[in-house]
């Protein structure tokens, strides 16, 4: 029987700013079996995809991305924040409501040619998503499709993501 | 057969300041055996002690328990920083080198009673791990194991942690 996922979501008016409504996931994530079975969803687009690698950036593409990666036996790589990635890395800046914000990718993170798959919890203006598939182009890599739980139309992100293959499990 | 999975750890001299050496798990995320492989690793001692749901604190400590809570169809709940969390808290505060931090679980994230693993990538001195099972308690939660890809032991985080289980990796 499928699951009404939207069940698990909180909606929190009025966060993190008036008029805002927040959509939380951490109902859907405590709930052991429509975790599993909301991950399982992603994982047979990732598997119908051919994907061989899965880019997620921090911090909640990490639990999006990581279940999906260990049950098809691929590597992840965190895309981050300034000042957390040890090693060389690459780095992609987006725009905010007001200023920039940056991402990085370690530059060993991706093989050229990897089939890789963008995932995130939530796909709104798609500036995060934005610069996370480009830094894994960057480095050679081919974005096959991005994934998230929840996509957020009225903000039409997905009007940013043109030309890449977008998965979206619920919409509000 | 038995991976040595030291050889996927990135030792990086003097980061994040002189004379220390970071112990990066991203080449052991990369590769997607290797990392199967250690989180099955969890998965075994999570399963030995009846574990039903997993909490990590931000953000690596979604890596490593978001994957264990899928294949055992239990829930995660994040241990987050101030602000990132949208409904009603819990708070526990650590002590850094300098001043203090502080932690935050969802009100509702566990059940009393419930059989808790707290996991993240590594145990350092125990003041994150320590602020997360004060959380998971403090919400009557039962923390019946704590696992770590590494374990840094000069830096005696196991002796921050006496009464509780403490399943490491690695240690360095």
């Amino acid at each position: 029987m499928a699951i009404d996922f939207t069940k698990y979501i909180a909606s929190v008016p009025d966060y993190p700013e008036k008029g805002v409504v927040f959509r939380d996931i951490s109902p859907l994530m405590a709930d052991g079996e429509a975790f599993h079975a909301a991950t399982d969803q992603i994982v047979q687009y990732a598997k119908d995809k051919g994907v061989e690698m899965i880019v997620g950036p921090e911090a909640r593409g990490f639990i999006v991305g990581c279940p999906v990666a260990y049950e098809l036996n691929v590597g992840f790589a965190p895309a981050r924040k300034e000042g957390k990635l040890p090693r060389a890395t690459v780095k992609a800046s987006y725009n905010l409501e007001y200023g920039t914000s940056s991402l990085y990718l370690h530059q060993d993170a991706i093989k050229p040619g990897q089939r890789v798959l963008v995932t995130d919890d939530l796909l709104a203006t798609g500036g995060t998503i934005g610069a996370t598939i480009k830094l894994v182009e960057d480095l050679g890599g081919i974005v096959v499709g991005t994934a998230f739980l929840i996509e957020l139309k009225d903000l039409h992100g997905r009007d940013q993501l043109q030309g890449y293959d977008v998965f979206s499990l619920m919409t509000y």
